[in-house]
């Protein structure tokens, strides 16, 4: 490996700074409570979001976790960029998987008996080559145990995710510059998206859910808003295809549209997620109802949001909100489209907890979430507001700045 | 669902055309072979890009594919949309994951016995409840079954994957006009992304590999083409942080560096892959050389391949060449960086059939690839070209045209 671009790879830019030794630390103690309550003798972390998560790295690797003692990051590809990126002491290559039982006996002892493994994004084919592999070995799905323990972010997380937010603050502000009549929706996308890039937008927005995928939100113009489709996400769109089939699509954006700006943010591996309206014109008075209706909602979830409140109590008071206005049957979507949450946690990847649904989860100091009231009517589009908000002490605290005004554009 | 919004879904661009009725019939004969060899009474169908290639749909479902007789389309969301995008003509609404066994058992009057599944990519704990939800049924991994099928394409799929060539092809024209010393490697991506979108590209690279992730390829300057990274790719780069770990980053670009654009292409589902070298100024005479004996292994593999011979003589045509010129050790990758393939096959999904390695499988007409000889030179960077081919009774077709000599550019 080419060691000049090794270098290179840490000394570019301030951003790409590495995850500190004690978040890492700090982590996997978490994960060994995991291993605890369990009755796991260790964990193997496969999965890209994990692994970035436990061991500041994303290299092909496995990282192994015992009950008690230091973690060892086995990698496949590349070990000297995987050295340099993660603050692990036990970085060690690993030829072949093959190689894996053999190498965890030599540096841990023995083989743990009982060990977790995220079967909940694992393949079957993989999770049965590992069986084979470790033939004494029970494994365990400790996969909805990581989604827990990643949903309350540390401080330090906190401020990578604020720095995701800035970002789509800041392409906010350039989209008047950007939008032109007649162009279409997918045009304007690129416009929006190359100005993200060059404020440091990585491109890949994570997701854990089986098929889900998602290229920087939703940009929606006029009736697409209207559009549902096989995400689960309020909003759809026509797409470019029926293969994507979500998103923008060939439709121009003619005088008298409104477009939904619902755009997810990824800096340093850390996402957030924003929606705001642009006119072209006056706003059909029906979707400014409705987005008025949109914003006391996300305010009934601000006044009620605190640690301790479930997340049913707050998915009630955004739900109330809406009927109260009579909106009932569109808020978050209209039949099949609808989905049965106003809001989603995020982090390293876009579908995290915190889910805003009738789940008995309790919100708890350092989650993060994206808050998304939105309404689809028909014939006319969608509306709404999104923010991305961290969880304190005494409330909410928007990550998300902008201001929530309709903005009117004179084209 | 808004009526209005569906039918824009169809209307809005031709290109957002839908498979015709007897390309999804052919391909599920195909798949209905693989359920008599296998002895399997039935197969169900689960992932976003196989759905697209049997059903047409990549709405959210569950396509049941019987050994005789029509398959069924199991719908979760939206079955509207479904109806529109699919040629199937038994698209059934799926309430909840839960009631599949009795719609099954309603449509088609019993449940099979041995079902198959594409387990390379189902997630365990997925599986586990299809297991819990089908309690008599045994499942069989049909996942490369299908990904061998796909690896022929049809007429169709050709001139589907030539569109995506084309635009390939004419976002690299363009590049010279967006290209300006001092700015970082990701500005200048995403410049380059928003003319591919104005264009029609559409953004979700899918792969099929676990973990691997793609975003519009990897545009690498100067140095940054030595970075070797986790992706099976002989390309990495150094990327925007850690958390990514591939692709541009922000680096600024310098006259006297070279461009390796190698860029991703996605239309209507389709893929092309394709890679040239721009260069601020005079090449490195040792880049330069590298160049020359990429498309030297190029040509060796064009004067070779067709119908029945293996990749496992493609592959050693190609390094022959390198070895040849005394760069058998950059072939691909340097080091721990260095992959074992000097192509891979491209369809609905960027990591497809056939890969160009130490492999049995013989060619065979209608296979698409992308062939990309590549060289990385310490301290140096990367060079090689790429382009996609379709195999024919005679040989290879190339779908992307655009000239190979290297671009120099005064800036």
């Amino acid at each position: 490996v080419d060691r000049a671009a090794l270098d290179a790879t840490l000394l570019v830019e301030p951003s790409a700074r590495l995850t500190p030794r004690d978040e890492v630390e700090r982590r996997l103690a978490g994960l060994r409570e995991t291993l605890a309550v369990r009755g796991l003798e260790a964990a193997l972390i496969v999965q890209n979001a994990d692994l970035y998560y436990f061991a500041g790295t994303v290299q092909q690797s496995y990282l192994y976790v015992p009950a008690k003692g230091p973690a060892t990051l086995f990698v496949r590809k590349v070990v000297e960029r995987a050295r340099l990126e993660s603050p692990l002491v036990d970085v060690v290559a690993l030829p072949s998987l093959r190689d894996l039982p053999r190498l965890v006996t030599e540096r841990h002892g023995r083989l743990p008996s009982r060990t977790g493994l995220e079967l909940d994004v694992l393949p079957v084919s993989q999770f049965r080559r590992l069986e084979a592999l470790f033939p004494g070995v029970a494994f365990a799905d400790i996969g909805p145990d990581v989604v827990r323990q990643r949903a309350v972010k540390s401080g330090w997380e906190v401020e990578r995710i604020r720095a995701a937010a800035a970002l789509a603050d800041e392409v906010y502000t350039l989209v008047p510059g950007l939008l032109r009549e007649g162009m279409t929706e997918a045009e304007l996308a690129g416009r929006v998206e190359a100005e993200a890039r060059r404020l440091g937008h990585e491109g890949v927005i994570r997701m854990r859910g089986f098929n889900q995928e998602m290229f920087y939100g939703q940009l929606l113009t006029g009736i697409s808003g209207s559009a549902a489709t096989y995400l689960d996400t309020p909003l759809g769109g026509i797409g470019l295809s029926p293969a994507v089939a979500q998103g923008v699509s060939f439709r121009r954006i003619r005088r008298g549209d409104h477009v939904v700006f619902d755009f997810v943010a990824v800096r340093g591996g850390y996402i957030a997620d924003f929606t705001r309206i642009f006119s072209l014109g006056p706003l059909h008075p029906e979707l400014a109802r409705a987005y008025d209706v949109a914003r006391r909602a996300q305010d009934a979830v601000k006044a009620l949001a605190r640690p301790g409140v479930t997340c049913a109590a707050v998915w009630a008071a955004a739900l109330a909100a809406a009927e109260e206005a009579g909106l009932g049957a569109s808020f978050m979507g209209r039949g099949e489209g609808r989905v049965r949450f106003v809001g989603h946690g995020v982090g390293l990847e876009l579908d995290e907890l915190p889910v805003l649904t009738t789940s008995d989860l309790e919100l708890a100091e350092g989650m993060v979430f994206a808050l998304e009231p939105k309404f689809v009517l028909p014939g006319l589009g969608a509306v709404g507001v999104e923010n991305t908000f961290v969880v304190t002490a005494d409330g909410l605290e928007a990550l998300t700045t902008a201001p929530e005004h309709v903005v009117e554009l004179a084209l």
